[in-house]
């Protein structure tokens, strides 16, 4: 008794005395801070002499140093969250300001909070980048699932269009310099710095699990989150007033300045011809930027959740992505990809042109595509979802930081969808719902909340399994000789096949660790069938509803905007309510579609 | 290594043999289900047999439950996310429709939605209590630490203010019954219903872990908790609009009814003369309706949160009240709660009188009243904290669902109090904050929001420290006669004090266990004066803040409205977005209040 104390007293005083001061105070419980530079191995060799010499002294040492480590963590989760909510808090107050009153508070003192925010933000993530250059131990882990490929395209790609939309900018108020702030130059230009130094420090730090300074990375990344949601707010909120002012019908109107925009503009003319041009256009590209900030915001968080955290590397199954699997899903997804692009370009040209007539004529097609996606894709999942129930796979066990953020990312981004359908519905339910057009916009809008609903379950399900890993599976066979050697017994007894291909034949050795409880035993052949056929059926309706998400974000990404074309809520709401409501659901709209193609691919991979 | 495989899955199946079908069906991982009818010990002895039998079927149905167990989790999770999130939008866009389009959508049409939902949670939780009494072993494990004796008292108080708000709505609608809607009527009847058996419900049920029928369980708490957000919501949605159109100022016009009020009530005239009586009376009532479901839902959440949970019962530490050690901090705690009661009663009359002079003279007074408390309590709080530093006290380690939903609760209702702060911060900023009033309302926002930030630290830091349970430290001694005997070789060598005095003096044990790292030898007695001196001066603090908070509860809880007293805000903002923010923050920030002055209770007896 009195040596295993010892022992285990004389491990933990081991462990923390080969760490530095610093380190330690940054440790932190539940994720573990091994020495990373030292092996563990001289601390048993140390071991034996420690409990020899009975340094009660060391012993208390160990027990407060684990008191630190906890403290370090709740400590600058406490000081991280309570920065972002105060800048957020104060950001939404002055954002309302600036919208209610705007003789008091005009973008300009908003654009001065946020220049303040953004040069803060952007010195801290080139010290950081710079740190962690010249540190060697500064990042030991990676976490693999943070920042995957379509984030990271995403940012980039928005990243672009974002620059595009400040240089348009900056050249638009260059020709009101005569007459209006500098300050509204002066943002643009340092929302450029910020979005080149952004890009760069997400696209190369997004998989870091940070292990030195940790304090203040996690200050510094809430930092670069409250400004992303800030950026995000102030978008959003210019977006919209600029709707409200500039209605989406009168598209020859372009130069009619917002009484609420900033400094007074109706007294004050360009002094360049380009400005009406470049005005348009960069609202055109302000949907990009919202969508950019979102992008920005997602992984800054997914950067702090990672913070101490350490990765266990055994977990990365290399799946293999094979096509020749699947015929039917990717053949009719293509199909409605097709035909649904082409709806969209009718649909855009025809809106364009701002003929009454046409455009109802536009919008039932688009309704009527959008009708039959998301019927097909309700009953796809629906099947899949059957499958799950009769598939009796594994579930994942175990805490998994990313998948629940994942599934937290998912469920969270479908809101914004969720309420554009159920503002859509009450109206048109309220208004009587008379006329095709009407019946057509309620049917997408229930559909829709169907297939959101359906497919969350279906995308959870699935990551939840356990991958189909053939080669893992194998392995665990065979390391197992006992249950080959009875598998081999039963199938045997049971049929007269070759034992060769039980042997040769994953599937059947899939099956034959995960047999279902109600039936414990059968004919192995006709299972092993039975199970190939589920798997297939699995990837073909992942890559069917993958292909129908690359679709149904396509169409709001590139500027479908049914809900402001089809007035009823705008008529039935007041227009500045819609308009929030549709800005602020549609860009988390959009985020829901392209994480859903990412995690259908990886149900996909797994299934 | 082949027995010990066997020995352990002859052991999973051994336990989940013994449960019930339906159990298995619900049991869940993590929360792990033992069979509470069966203790473990036949297992043991069925092992070997089992063994020896060498049932692999058994094997794989063990493994395929564990499937079971997560898979039954996630499902009701997931299910019971998605009916929440499913009613709180359908229930936002029909709000929204009802204040934005009155014509298509009345209080009516929200109305019958809110009567279906209170009609089915209403049945529920009747099922619920009803199922609970009749099964033996359907709630085994209570959480001591949910729906504690503050928030059930609460709960009570307000649902008999509710429930009297009932009864004069009730009073008052009969009096337009010949020519108004007679859903006006069902609503509160059924309403108040609803909040009688809702406060039994909670009352008895709030610290269960419900066990069986997990899967409905969970739906029906999510259900609950959607009512009561409902409720909320439009009570606040209710309170917003009657206060746009009859401002505070003008107490004679309370006969002027809104047009956007339900019904069309210009053209309908009461039929009994307590009308006029009734609807001011029950609008007073309106603030504890709001806090009614704001507790409820917070109850109904923990409730969630506990479905399938085991309780350990070791961690109940029996910690006793006791007032005598304290003085300095009650004392200056009880002169300023009953300055402030005393500044309160003069704000009220005055302020009833409704003269314009008078009025400044009391904000005035308010004003430096909330100063001079903020103030002290930031003061306190920062000494606080400073001992905390010095104090080396052990965190405590491990998860604790309960204590992270506190801190959850803590911080996310001071958002409330902070978005009412930085709201008027910025209003008065942008105007000028001329005159001393300006001034002072921008004193107590600025300390106000300084003062939040440090008392949740304060209360989380002190949530997370073990408690000075000195039966506990002394029993871990005596159990460890090692450490004992060391502590009293070093006493004896270091200073020539009594060994009897050590061995019963709890303290210093309690200091010999949590020497500080930085010096970990000195001299016994002086450190044991020190750390009485620390324990007694975190009490004094925590006495103190609770007796702060809850005067700066009771003002805003029974009526005091400086944010609309003083006109800025509304003058500032729009009167409908200010009223919206003062009706959504304020409750919050009455919520926060009750809640800390429960947290410094608890931190009171631990420290």
């Amino acid at each position: 008794m009195r040596n295993i104390m010892h022992l285990t007293f004389g491990f933990f005083s081991c462990q923390s005395s080969k760490m530095t001061a610093k380190a330690e105070m940054e440790a932190e419980e539940g994720y573990i801070s091994p020495p990373p530079t030292l092996p563990s191995t001289p601390c048993s060799i140390h071991l034996g002499v420690q409990a020899g010499s009975m340094r009660r002294g060391s012993d208390v040492l160990s027990t407060s140093r684990g008191t630190v480590r906890e403290r370090g963590r709740n400590r600058s989760w406490l000081l991280s969250s309570i920065i972002t909510v105060n800048v957020l808090i104060l950001g939404i107050a002055l954002v309302s300001g600036s919208v209610f009153n705007n003789v008091k508070i005009n973008a300009i003192n908003l654009q001065i909070f946020l220049i303040v925010l953004v040069i803060l933000t952007t010195a801290w993530m080139l010290y950081y980048t710079i740190y962690t250059s010249r540190e060697d131990h500064a990042v030991l882990y990676k976490d693999s699932h943070a920042g995957p490929v379509w984030l990271r395209g995403g940012l980039v790609l928005f990243g672009i269009c974002s620059l595009i939309m400040d240089v348009f900018k900056i050249a638009n108020y260059v020709g009101y310099l005569h007459c209006d702030s500098a300050v509204k130059i002066a943002f643009p230009v340092v929302q450029a710095v910020f979005i080149l130094v952004q890009t760069y420090f997400l696209w190369l730090h997004a998989k870091d699990c940070v292990q030195l300074q940790r304090n203040i990375t996690r200050c510094g990344l809430m930092l670069t989150l409250s400004t992303n949601l800030m950026l995000w707010m102030a978008a959003v909120t210019e977006e919209s007033l600029h709707q409200t002012v500039v209605p989406p019908e009168d598209g020859n109107s372009t130069h009619s300045y917002d009484i609420r925009a900033p400094g007074g503009y109706s007294s004050c003319n360009c002094s360049h011809s380009a400005c009406a041009v470049l005005e348009k256009a960069y609202y055109y590209l302000y949907p990009f930027n919202i969508e950019y900030s979102l992008f920005a915001s997602a992984m800054a968080y997914v950067m702090w959740k990672n913070v101490g955290r350490l990765v266990d590397e055994h977990n990365h199954h290399s799946l293999h992505f094979r096509l020749k699997d699947v015929l039917v899903g990717p053949a009719v997804g293509l199909v409605m990809l097709v035909a649904g692009l082409g709806t969209f370009v009718i649909y855009k040209v025809d809106v364009e042109k701002g003929d009454p007539g046409k455009r109802d004529t536009v919008l039932m097609i688009h309704y009527v595509m959008n009708t039959v996606a998301v019927t097909l894709m309700s009953v796809s999942t629906v099947a899949g979802c059957g499958i799950y129930r009769l598939d009796q796979r594994d579930h994942v066990s175990g805490k998994n930081p990313t998948r629940s953020l994942d599934v937290g990312l998912l469920i969270g981004a479908s809101f914004g969808q969720f309420t554009i359908c159920y503002f859509t519905i009450v109206a048109v339910v309220a208004t009587g719902a008379e006329g095709h057009l009407n019946a057509l916009n309620l049917a997408v809008s229930l559909l829709t909340v169907i297939q959101l609903c359906l497919q969350n379950i279906f995308i959870i399900e699935g990551l939840h399994r356990e991958p189909f890993h053939e080669d893992m599976h194998q392995a665990s066979v065979f390391t197992n000789p006992y249950v080959l050697q009875a598998q081999a017994h039963r199938d045997i007894h049971n049929l007269p096949g070759t034992f060769m291909e039980t042997k040769s034949s994953p599937a059947l050795t899939v099956h034959s660790m995960h047999v279902a409880p109600s039936a414990p035993s059968g004919s192995p052949l006709p299972q092993r069938h039975r199970l190939t056929w589920k798997r297939r059926a699995l990837k073909e309706i992942c890559a069917f509803l993958l292909l129908c998400n690359i679709l149904l974000w396509i169409m709001p990404a590139f500027g479908a905007r049914p809900q402001f074309d089809n007035t009823i809520g705008a008529e039935f709401y007041e227009f500045t309510m819609w308009a929030a409501v549709v800005n602020i659901g549609l860009p988390f709209g959009i985020f829901y579609r392209m994480h859903s193609v990412a995690s259908l691919f990886e149900v996909f991979l797994t299934s």
